[in-house]
Parts: structure tokens; C-alpha cells; sequence
């Protein structure tokens, strides 16, 4: 590229007033709610439509509501897709979702006001639907997008919130669940060139490395039993010796110390690894401080990067628990397995975003994403995805998400330099 | 002793009937309930009364409704006190208590059917309130007895079930809390040469064992947390790197493991202990099976026949707990502390109990004690004191005890040697 072309610079002042307004829209009190193609949802698409048409932007939906904003490339080949989701957690922050497609608008609104095309087709895409808090079930508006939704979906899925079924609820929102029935694509993997979703970092490992920018390598898979527990039996506590002892607390303990174990040695043989015990509980029917516990009921939620490291994980689960159950006289049920595959990102558009950051003297750091994303769907779909992730403290999906609007700059430098240097 | 001489035999047949009466008239549909100065402890020390008024025995109670009744002796030294309690958890077993007060009845009934008189005065004592369910207090009818409950209690304690002041509920059950806020006593411990409590086993030691009969060293002090909390950091599961992880699950296990190795190396030095975590769970609003655990509530309980054994445990407290929070970035607060001393059985009487044992052919083994017990308070006033231990299955303070009747009457022989032989 002659570095003496006229680059585009991001419309960051753009981007804060959208956030502003998003969160005055759809504040609830103490952060923010945007049901999926609910109320919150609907007014966040109307704001980034609004937003797209002042631009100039080709705005078009599809059947599942999602929405497309477009700015017409130089070169015909396949697009640059920009995208993420703007529907919240209930209580949740404003970044998170919200971030991806502002920065898209950003960028667009970049390169209209320097008066510069991207080589490319750059589609902003607002992407329906992505937490599953609301209708439990994983990535609905990038699947119906593909066409890949289910009847079984859009007729038995309801919104925890109300319990409206997800075929109405995405007729409510002017989509289509009839085409989205039939499996009608939205969309052609082959017609999109790369999908980048930017995205708040969710946990506070760049602001652990006092870096503004991930780029990540692979979105973590998993496995989980969301409702395990240990059996052993309810005993007085000051008149039952150890060695009769049922103790369903020391039990769990044990096997929180011998994952934590299973995981340390995962991480000396770099294998990338979490395990996590995110609920547990003495069953409080029955639990006093005096009496040995007879009943834990926990959770197990175990993530990589690596389906053979998590396939590994899951094949030691069973020795291990037969070896606690014997020393501790109790029974592990760890009841339904449920889970994700792991998807990796584009080793090309990985590189790509390295060097527009390193281009942009943004300094950067490769990372795994640990939660799931649209962008796993575009990965499965055979479209090169990568994702930027964006220095955030306290975490996300709660009212306390804090991305700092120059790490927003930052990145949105970066995936500028991306869009110029794409496929041109 | 004359080896021809006639010997009492205890009268199980009436200990069965009235276990049998107790169970139907306090039986709350699951188990029976006996609230202490309410209607299933009234009803329980009515059914009392009336069979020792049949026997003939001289029947008086005190300021605190604790019953009295004594079968005259022949000599006139400090008399033979066999007691327990007559109140019993909600939805509790029918043996709890109720066995030591049903077992002093037969054996007075055994002297009374074959016209003989033990050396000294028998007197069963029908002890009030010794369940701390009921009203947040230890021991009040056996501290009441000795002028030992405070004003402060009377007036302040209240009952859990219906909020009744403890002096409320003792002068409904006609008893004179003035009296007692006076700290009249009701008893003079030199006029006890010996108080026996016999009780069903607790845990499953005898069970474990394959005998009948227990004779208690010691009953175990504590010191308790019953409301200690570990804090950590909310955080996503799958985006929260371990080292960085303020997990207060993994802390809470890491402590429960540390607390059991330091039992175990206590139990190697042949130290008494007792460890339990009966209640762990992470905080329900905020838990999710994809979050790290920010917050584990706990309650912690520590049980020893020796002072210094818990002294021990408790100065190790500080540095385990600043070792965990500075491995894993957790902070605990263990909370109020609360506890209860040690009380040592009298060795002479531990002896006299083991002769009668012997010399009764029933197999008895020396055990600890862990739960408290109005014996305690008898200890504590100087007054020698021992326990027999009836074989159980299923722990106590739930409706699946279970003692054999058999086992019943190979105890109450045993305690009728021991009241022939006492002070001969």
C-alpha cells in the first residue's frame, strides 16, 4: 500500500453519542435491558438504522430481523462483514453487543467523511438475538441467517421473560419465521470475504497485561453439567467419626482440588483450559452447621480451545469421581451433559488484524475467547472470522462493564487499517 | 455384693408402651414434635407424671417445670440421678432424649415389681428445654435447676416457632420464672451423688461396631462459625484466566482439604476431633454455572474433648486462612464465634458403669461423646457424672432413629446394677 494514501479515521465521537443514547433508551433502572426482539432489542436496531441512513449506508433485513448497513467497496469480490449483536442480558451493560456494531459504524462513517471507498463491500451487520438468556438457545440470528434455525426452534423456544414463542416473537419484529421454516439462507458464505466481530474483553485479562487490544485465536468450546450433584449422608457432626463419614461437602471439595489439579497440569503442557464450579450448594432443606452433609448440588462447566483437550477432560471425569466415591462414600450423578464446539479463527485474518495493528502502533496481544459468539457461526460456516477484543474491567453482562472510550478508538483504528488493507 | 441376692429387672415392656404413646400423641405426621415448653414436651411430661404416680414414686416438680421422680432408698447419702429430656427437634425422632427419662422409669420400675429398694434415693429427672432448636439458649432446664439461667435469657430469648420470651413459655407450663430470675437454685449438687444420662448414639460408632453399648469419656466442647463467608470476584468462567481468578469455591475447598489434614494428623496423634462444613453455598443471586464464584457463605464447626486440642485448631485458624487468601486472592470472614466447653465424665462413675457392664454381660465400649448434653451442666456443678450410650442407627434429630428395644433393655439392666450396686 503507498503509505501516502489518505486513510480513513474512525468516527469515535459518533460512536459515544450512539452508546449515550443506547443507554438512555434502554436503561432498566441499574444498567441496561434489551430483550431479544423485544423492546430494548427493537429500540437499539432503530437508533444504528436511523444512524445508517443519515450515512448513506444500503440498510436492508432479512427474515430474521437482522440488519445489514453497507457501504459500497471499490472491488466486487466477496464482502467485509463488521458485526455483532445488540440485545443485552436483562440488567446487563452497555458494551457488550453494542460495541461490535458501533465500531462497524465507526468505521463506515470513517470512510464516507474522508470521502474514501474500502476495496471492498463493508457490511455493518446488527446481529439478532445472541443472548440465550432470553430464548434459550445458542446464536438464533446468525444461524437463521444461514438458514440454519429449526422448526422445532421457532415453534418450542419461548422468552423466559414472557413466554412468547421465538417464531412470534421474530414476526413482531417484521421478520419472516415462515422462510426461516423452510431453512431459507440469508445469507451466502461464499459472498462474504472475512466476518470480524469486535467485542468486549469479559474477563480482565488485558487489563491484567496493560494492553488496549486482543486479537483472538479460537473461541473456547465446552462441556457442562449444569446440575450435578454428590450424595453421601446427613450425620451429626460432633457423633460421626471420619471414618464413617458420608460427607458430600468434603467430597465436591476433593473434586474441586483435583480438577484445579487436572488443570494445572493441562496449563504446564500449554493445552488452553478453565474449570469452573460456578454453583454450589448444600441442599438447605436438610443442611445445619452440625450435621455432616448428606446432599451438594454443584455445577462443572469445563472450556478449551481444544476439542481433544476437552474430550481428554471429559474421558478422566469418570476414573476420577469412582476414586473420590470409593475413598468418601458417596455418589457423583453429574446429570445432563450439555455443551459448545470450540471454533477457530482465520490464522489469515488473524494475521490481517496483527498487522493492521502493528500498522496502527496499537500494541496487541493473541488471546483465546472464552464465551461463545456469533462469530463461532460464521467460523462453522466456513466464512474467515476473526474477533478484536477490547480492553473492558469488571467483566461483562452486568451493569458495571467499563470499556474505555480511547481502547474503543484504538481498536477501531485498527480494524480501519483492516477494511483499507482488505483484499485491495 | 451377695451373689444371691435378688436383682431387679428393669420393666422394658413398660418403656416399649409409653415409647409407643409418646410417638402417637407428639407425632407430627412425619416423626414427632416436641416443643420445648409447648404442647408435645407438655403432653410428653404429662404421660410421665401419670406412670410414675402409678409406680408410687414421689413426684414434685421445680421452678423451671423440670420433673422429679424418686423411688425412696434405703440409705440416706446424696442420691442416684438418672435423667435426660423430654422435648425433641421439629420432625424429630422418638428416641432423642425420651430414652433416658423411659429407661429411669423402668429401672424404678424394676425395684418397685420385685418389692426392693436402692441403696439410695432413685430419682429420674424429666429435664426441660435442652433442644436449643426451640429457644436459642443451652441447657436451660438443667441450668435452670442449678439458679443458672440469666434474667437476660428469660425476657430476651424467644421461642423460633412463635416468638414467645422464654419466662413466657416456662410460667405457661406453670413454672416460676421469678423464681428463677432470682437465681434460685433448685437443686444442691451435693445432694447428687451421681447423675447417669442415657441416650441414643448420635452417630453410627456402636452401629460401626457391633455392640450395644457405649460408656462416654467425655462430651466433646466446640467452637463454630456458623455463618462465615469467603469473597472472591464475579467473573466469566470461560474468559477468566486461572491466575487472575478470585474463585471463592476453589478457596472454600482449599480450605475444607486443609481442615481435614490437619484432622487427620490430629487423629494420628490420637487427639479427639471433629471437622464439618455442613453448609456451603455460593450466593444465589448472583450465582450462574458460567460465572467464577465471587461469594461462598459457610458455617464451619469444630468439636474435641480436649480444651487444647481446639485451642490448637482455632490459633491454626489465621495463618491457614491468610495462606488461602493470599494464594487466591479471597478474603474470609469467618463471623460471630460461638462454642461450648468440654465436659470430662467422672472417672469413678465411668468405672462403675463398665463393672455393671461386665458384670451384666453386656459389651460396652468407651466413646466420646460429640453432641451436648444436660450431662454437661451436671459435670460442670461438680456433681459425678456419666452417660450410657444405646446403640442407634440413622444419627438423631430425624424421624429414621432407630434403636432396638433389645438393645434398650441391655442398657437398662446395665443402669439397674449400676443404681443396686451405687453407694452400697
Amino acid at each position: 500500500m503507498d503509505v501516502r494514501q489518505p486513510r480513513p479515521t474512525p468516527d469515535v465521537a459518533l460512536a459515544a453519542r450512539l452508546f449515550d443514547e443506547l443507554g438512555r433508551q434502554t436503561g432498566s433502572g441499574r444498567g441496561v435491558t434489551r430483550a431479544s426482539y423485544g423492546l430494548g432489542e427493537q429500540l437499539a436496531h432503530r437508533i444504528a438504522r436511523r444512524e445508517a441512513e443519515a450515512l448513506g449506508l444500503r440498510v436492508t433485513t432479512d427474515a430474521a430481523a437482522n440488519l445489514y448497513m453497507t457501504l459500497p467497496g471499490t472491488g466486487g469480490g466477496p464482502a467485509i462483514f463488521v458485526g455483532s449483536h445488540l440485545d443485552s442480558v436483562p440488567v446487563g451493560g452497555n458494551f457488550d453487543g453494542a460495541a461490535g456494531v458501533l465500531m462497524g459504524l465507526a468505521v463506515a462513517a470513517g470512510f464516507r467523511q474522508a470521502g474514501l471507498a474500502p476495496p471492498r463491500d463493508l457490511t455493518v451487520m446488527a446481529i439478532r438475538a445472541e443472548e440465550s438468556t432470553w430464548f434459550p438457545a445458542s446464536y438464533i440470528g446468525s444461524r437463521a441467517a444461514f438458514g440454519r434455525l429449526t422448526p422445532e426452534e421457532l415453534d418450542g423456544v419461548t422468552r423466559t421473560s414472557d413466554g412468547v414463542a421465538l417464531g412470534v416473537a421474530i414476526r413482531a419484529a417484521d421478520g419472516d419465521p415462515d422462510a426461516l421454516r423452510r431453512g431459507e439462507p440469508q445469507l451466502d458464505p461464499a459472498r462474504i470475504g472475512v466476518f470480524v466481530e469486535p467485542h468486549i474483553e469479559q474477563g480482565p485479562a488485558l487489563i491484567a497485561r496493560g494492553l488496549p487490544l486482543g486479537i483472538v485465536t479460537g473461541i473456547r468450546g465446552s462441556f457442562r453439567h449444569r446440575n450435578a450433584r454428590c450424595t453421601g449422608s446427613w450425620a451429626h457432626s460432633g457423633a460421626t467419626p471420619r471414618a464413617v463419614r458420608q460427607d458430600a461437602v468434603a467430597a465436591v471439595a476433593a473434586l474441586v482440588m483435583a480438577m484445579e489439579e487436572i488443570w494445572t497440569r493441562a496449563e504446564a503442557r500449554g493445552e488452553d483450559l478453565t474449570v469452573t464450579f460456578g454453583q454450589v450448594a448444600t441442599d438447605t432443606a436438610e443442611h445445619a452447621f452440625s450435621k455432616v452433609a448428606g446432599l451438594v448440588a454443584f455445577s462443572l462447566d469445563v472450556r478449551s480451545q481444544s476439542p481433544d483437550t476437552l474430550a481428554a477432560v471429559r474421558a478422566a471425569l469418570p476414573a476420577l469421581l469412582g476414586r473420590i466415591e470409593g475413598e468418601r462414600r458417596v455418589r457423583f450423578d453429574l446429570g445432563p451433559l450439555s455443551g459448545s464446539e470450540a471454533a477457530a479463527m482465520d490464522p489469515a485474518t488473524i494475521d490481517g488484524l496483527a498487522a493492521a495493528a502493528a500498522a496502527s502502533g496499537v500494541p496487541a496481544t493473541a488471546m483465546p475467547c472464552g464465551a461463545g459468539h456469533d462469530a463461532a457461526v460464521f467460523a462453522r460456516m466456513g466464512v474467515p472470522t476473526g474477533m478484536l477484543f477490547v480492553r473492558n474491567a469488571n467483566g461483562s453482562h452486568n451493569p458495571e462493564e467499563s470499556m474505555e472510550m480511547e481502547d474503543f478508538a484504538a481498536a477501531a483504528t485498527v480494524l480501519s487499517r483492516f477494511c483499507l488493507d482488505f483484499g485491495g
